[in-house]
């Protein structure tokens, strides 16, 4: 019976999704819903990025938190359009959270949306919100062994960050074997190594970016 | 509708998690309900835990993942009885699957149980196991802005260790500033700031651990 309530739950998610990302489409939105352990490093990325694409790419951002607008009052100081979804509890956004979101958004004038998920490992994973990319972020003081741990993000994403390399000399991270076991779960992924505090290896993620939104 | 769902599952929860209680009460053994993020250090702090208690008191350690054997291998070569929960795609442990988990535990030689919840600092928060005592870990690289955007799992718990200290020279994390918030949150916390790397105030934890122990 449980199992029948969830797949019930996830359909009707996945029919909302579905109109979400034809929304987008129509306004010509290219969306990636950015996914992470808290602290991870997603508002700081999202920072890096919008200042990389300021002038070329008009950016929009969805922040999705339990409560507050800590980070949505970050991000528009940065002066683009940003939405604050409060999941009141809820550990991972929905497609109908993004639906109210996207109403609230002045979509003709973004060419790309940027979510930030609710910081957690495991629930994001299952809810598709109408993103045409998922993208993942993973930070070196973290530990290697995530993969192991929490499979089915690593399996589902389209690009990878592994942040924080500027704390490599200082922590228990063996990148290449990271980067193995990542690829070996998910064959398709691209992997950007990143610091988002000295802003290393952020043109490389930027340019996958910017060639998504030209396919 | 949904509201009145999750009270009735919240309701049922904490039924078995009273039983859960009386069994642990009744065989001696003191419980605590670790929770953090992924990667905050919980493992690592079991492990440290483990070696300074052998000799005088004796743990038992019960492993909660999503999937995978990974963490119960790492400490079961501690010699102590470890039990592993796969969760099988849920979020957090949850006072039925402890129940299970007491079943193949030898609680009589057991005085104290330590139980590491998956990492995520939302769900864990609202299923109570049959502990006795909440625990709750935060890690320097996380930042400081997480008892913001996470207030429910700060407020309930009755510990709480600020771990990584030994990466506060490369990360930006203003202890003050979030040990002032959490206390806000939370009046009769317990702070404690450690290193799992170079044992640096693991002494302080342990002697708290065992104050409790004698209560």
């Amino acid at each position: 019976m449980k199992i029948k309530v969830l797949k019930d739950i996830l359909g009707a998610n996945e029919q909302l999704a579905q109109k979400n990302r034809e929304l987008l489409d129509s306004k010509g939105v290219f969306a990636i819903n950015l996914m992470s352990s808290p602290g991870a490093g997603k508002t700081n990325l999202i920072l890096q990025t919008i200042r990389k694409l300021k002038g070329k790419v008009k950016v929009g951002i969805i922040e999705g938190d339990i409560s507050s607008t800590w980070d949505a009052e970050i991000v528009a100081k940065e002066n683009v359009p940003v939405v604050q979804i409060n999941t009141g509890g809820e550990c991972h956004l929905d497609a109908n959270m993004m639906q109210s979101a996207l109403n609230n958004l002045p979509l003709k004038e973004i060419d790309m949306l940027i979510i930030e998920n609710v910081g957690n490992l495991v629930c994001p994973a299952e809810f598709a919100l109408g993103e045409h990319k998922k993208v993942m972020i993973s930070s070196t003081p973290e530990g290697d062994d995530k993969p192991h741990k929490y499979p089915l993000m690593f399996h589902d994403v389209d690009s990878f960050l592994i942040n924080k390399i500027d704390l490599l000399p200082y922590v228990k991270f063996d990148i290449d074997a990271f980067t193995r076991v990542v690829t070996g779960l998910n064959e398709k992924v691209e992997i950007f190594q990143v610091s988002c505090v000295t802003g290393q290896g952020i043109d490389k993620w930027v340019s996958w970016l910017l060639k998504q939104l030209k396919k």
